[in-house]
């Protein structure tokens, strides 16, 4: 009789995935689900304000992008969040209350932001943007004088090496670059190398197999010698904490800049993570060889901002997590983690709060 | 006293890898190598028209990317062409003449043009040229109506599977697609799968093992029924000849619109592969998804043809084979061609005339 009683209120934007609703009919008869589609508006996610008082009454579950008001979710005791970082969960009394069980989406976007990093990095390497500029003018013109650099035999470190930068190392080994690794406790072992959260089969590095190097440590001098390993490529794929926020500083791009080559920096994680003045002024000197952003600080970025404008940097708007698969693979962790929950288990994803 | 009296002349935009200069030096003592720089004006390789009687005389082996006058080269008995098509050569004494040895370089470009094609592939699903533009007008807006497609479970088929679209296919499985390949003629036997031409180490498919499925022929039908595999991705690298030319008319794109999903074209071939007309119109009319084109009919394409305003399409002036690795691995296969030769061996690449 598992989760009677309960009610599950999804707020997604998708229809609910058919294999998915299957999975519940036939293990969690009892269970009520509620599957709402987060309308879109002008391209954003609506918050779940409008939904009614009867639609939240009774609701003990959820997975949801937002963060819901907490007078409107009184008895929920399982959350499964939509995204992988829950930094904008982190003052919400049921993310504080130690009884609520709360499981992050980690996994279920690692292969459309990989190929968003892979991809923003071929397009840098192989000037598709100074094409698509003359395409505009009907320009023939190959510009020979632009070197292009193929990937092979070049360097990729990930800062921070979870489920994301797992899968960017899988792509980047594909490309024949060698991938260093930096995580923040250490991890010397077989078995502290392998990542227990979920992947999508197929994809990532569980075993932590890919590194040909790893290197770890808590503290900015730590980091900072991970910066100096002479990395072509560098995906910043960290949670961001009271440590991470403002990591990337004048000293930071000083230090990418001793690089053999120059570094290509490429954040998917936090915009707080760099500050904005010290990134603009390492574009416009040439510090780094360029950058891709998916974050930024603040979101969303106001009209003026000067990242809008600093050279070699391509921006899109948070929108890296996103692809046609992403709810299956949510919904497939769902489906999974209610059956912990009714066996009594642990989740899987559980946030470490 | 191998190659004792022979000028081998390279004409190549690069300087020349010390690498080659120590292998020769040691292993053909006796061989005088011109090694002269391609000027490059404009973004554009210099014919070698500039070159002086003294730089001509006496040549009798060449590496070269452009056609030289047949008047210029009268006692040369081996080329290694700098491209891995030679359709440009197709008219040249030399190239007519049996007794003169011509290798061709394929397999030199794979990596960059692989690159090339999964980059803008991944550019078009991602919408990074939408981004592009957002950017510029400071907008931060996700536009998540667009639905982002992962290439993961999705279908790439390559017309024409020799040394650039088996690294295509090795690309594209790594991303998690299916491949089906198409060859001229049947390949069912592990042995006729395989690839004797010239490869980077640790790139391609060799062997031939990628592929799911195989398709061949030469007649239009054969290529039809390929072409109606609900291909996500096609991928156009087969040489011009007399049955390619036109391959793609209005036929061809209408049987690619009944594809499950629309389908991506992507020619890194030859422009007159694609008739152009017909390519603007099923891109203007949605006949398919989209397609990139590093190759048009006629190069350079002058302004005002109506590719350049075509939607959903992206092209580049003829520039997706070039990289800063092309001319190790091209001066790689040229020294291996010289010990073959002194060997009395048949060299690698022979140009299949």
């Amino acid at each position: 009789m598992a989760f009677k009683g309960d009610v599950l209120l999804v707020y997604l934007p998708s229809q609910a995935p058919p294999q998915f609703l299957e999975g519940v009919r036939t293990k969690f008869p009892h269970l009520e689900v509620r599957w709402i589609q987060t309308p879109v508006d002008k391209g954003q996610l609506l918050a779940p304000d409008h939904l009614t008082a009867e639609q939240w009454a009774g609701v003990t579950m959820m997975c949801i992008y937002h963060v819901p008001k907490p007078e409107v979710i009184p008895d929920v005791w399982f959350f499964q969040a939509a995204s992988a970082g829950t930094d904008t969960w982190a003052k919400h009394p049921k993310y504080l209350d130690p009884d609520v069980i709360f499981s992050n989406a980690s996994g279920c976007q690692p292969p459309q932001i990989a190929e968003w990093v892979i991809g923003t990095w071929l397009s840098h390497e192989h000037h598709f943007q100074v094409y698509a500029e003359q395409q505009k003018q009907e320009l023939w013109r190959p510009r020979l004088e632009m070197q292009v650099n193929v990937s092979t035999g070049r360097r990729m470190g990930i800062l921070g090496y979870g489920a994301i930068g797992r899968e960017i190392a899988r792509l980047g080994q594909a490309l024949g670059m060698e991938v260093y690794a930096y995580t923040r406790r250490e991890r010397s072992t077989p078995e502290s190398r392998r990542d227990e959260t979920y992947f999508v089969p197929g994809t990532g590095d569980p075993d932590g197999l890919i590194p040909a190097k790893w290197f770890s440590g808590a503290s900015r001098d730590d980091i900072n010698n991970f910066l100096s390993q002479d990395l072509d490529l560098l995906v910043v794929s960290l949670p961001l904490t009271d440590d991470t926020r403002g990591l990337f500083g004048t000293e930071q791009f000083q230090i990418l800049s001793r690089n053999k080559n120059k570094t290509f920096l490429s954040n998917i994680a936090r915009g707080a993570i760099v500050n904005n003045d010290a990134l603009v002024n390492a574009l416009e000197t040439g510090l780094i060889r360029g950058a891709a952003i998916d974050v930024a600080d603040p979101e969303p970025l106001p009209k003026g901002n000067p990242l809008w404008k600093a050279p070699n940097l391509f921006i899109t708007p948070h929108i890296a997590w996103q692809s046609s698969k992403y709810w299956d693979n949510l919904s497939d962790l769902l489906l999974k983690n209610l059956e912990r929950l009714a066996n009594g288990q642990t989740v899987i994803n559980p946030d470490n709060r």
